[in-house]
């Protein structure tokens, strides 16, 4: 993913709002740098459940966290609410590739960038399976 | 529960030790309120667990919390230990509630009591039903 | 606190919207009973901060959780919207108890009920302090 | 870092035990993949803290994570006990990278792998310092 300053909320076709916690933050007095990876998988799943129709309690295939990664660039703090962005990166043959950026209210670059990277598998034996046709032509809209 | 300053750790037959983690701290430099819970659900779990021999996933009456309450009486933090003791309070006909007290690091006094309720449901209903005997007897036993 | 199934939306007469995140269910598939304190926080910390004017980083004179307690009526999950209801109901020297409802999407009566009393501190010493007048002023507004 | 399933722990000098607590797990029944970097967190904090003595709210310099990844390799679960290992890997002007994986109970390669980047900065300003001298000779030692 290129330089942060030098990304914008354009860049992200799909966003959620995401309130802040008290509990969020952290003895510093900013959100906890654990806690952005709470965020990631708010827009991850809510794009998996709403964009994609995943249901990860009735689908016999469905996605798996295998790597996610963050960068912090600048602190992020309770009360205020998180726009979180996302867009498909690469799609492989059974994983896919999240780019996400959290921006801070108001922000114009995001206070954090990083990925997430979704693999498909078969719920019982957790071995990779192909995407399914609908869920990647879904992937393909947002890349 | 009477006044904690009267309350020892000899007064509680079952304990475990729970390591604070920084995440449960909050802004002011404490552990948050909320997280007082936490250890609460940890020493409740692990006695239903390996003294009651219940099992949440496989059983199909099971226990679930219909009352929580917490008395604050002084700060915990990260990074000390906390001790977490537990006795049977009163046992109903469906519901055991368990007499909790929350210890700082080599501290005499609790800096929080508390209790949990849990009622046995039927796990598919959610009704409530009889303890099952051998469940019964364990909680007889630490009273 | 009354019967839960006798409490409706028009008894709070503030409110605020919770959205759940997929880690506040627990393995049962429900929000996790610790979590409900979350709500119950989430609530408490936005009145205080938006209607009593409180500011725990800058004030000498702060509110500090001494109790709280919650029932567990039905279960909650994600992915709704929680709406938690607050009421301000007894009002001490130092101390002010709200009384809390959280209702389930649509719900009309609530899922949990609960309290959660604070205590106004001199942030130093911990020592009780009389309500600010002001913030008591706001507070028997909303009982 | 190399193939996980290369990794042992004795590649790790530096280890904690991280007992799991129930609302870890999410609804799929492991571990929230959100919740291996409390972990990661956990193993970090106290490395920092008791091997090379910081003191986040005292000192005038102190580390701050600006870049954390993890590999997720074979699901972890509440109730076993986590054993997160460390050791240094890269060390720069300001940054310092620390290696970690994550192992089971009992088992011999690790769960999930990963690393957690640690700038020193200046606490007022947040700008990037140099590594105290003695600090970067702890870190030396756990190459």
């Amino acid at each position: 993913m290129p330089d942060p300053s030098t990304q914008s909320r354009g860049d992200f076709p799909y966003f959620i709002s995401v309130p802040t916690r008290w509990g969020d933050n952290d003895m510093l007095g900013h959100v906890n740098n654990v806690v952005y990876y709470r965020y990631f998988e708010a827009v991850v799943v809510r794009f998996q459940m709403e964009e994609a129709g995943v249901d990860w309690l009735k689908d016999k295939i469905s996605p798996q966290a295998v790597e996610t990664l963050c960068r912090f660039h600048r602190p992020l703090s309770f009360p205020e609410t998180v726009d979180a962005g996302l867009r498909v990166g690469r799609i492989g043959n059974s994983s896919v590739t999240f780019e996400i950026a959290l921006f801070g209210e108001k922000e114009k670059t995001p206070a954090a960038t990083g990925h997430f990277v979704h693999v498909f598998v078969e719920a019982e034996t957790l071995r990779p399976k192909t995407i399914p046709g609908p869920m990647r032509a879904v992937f393909e809209k947002f890349r």
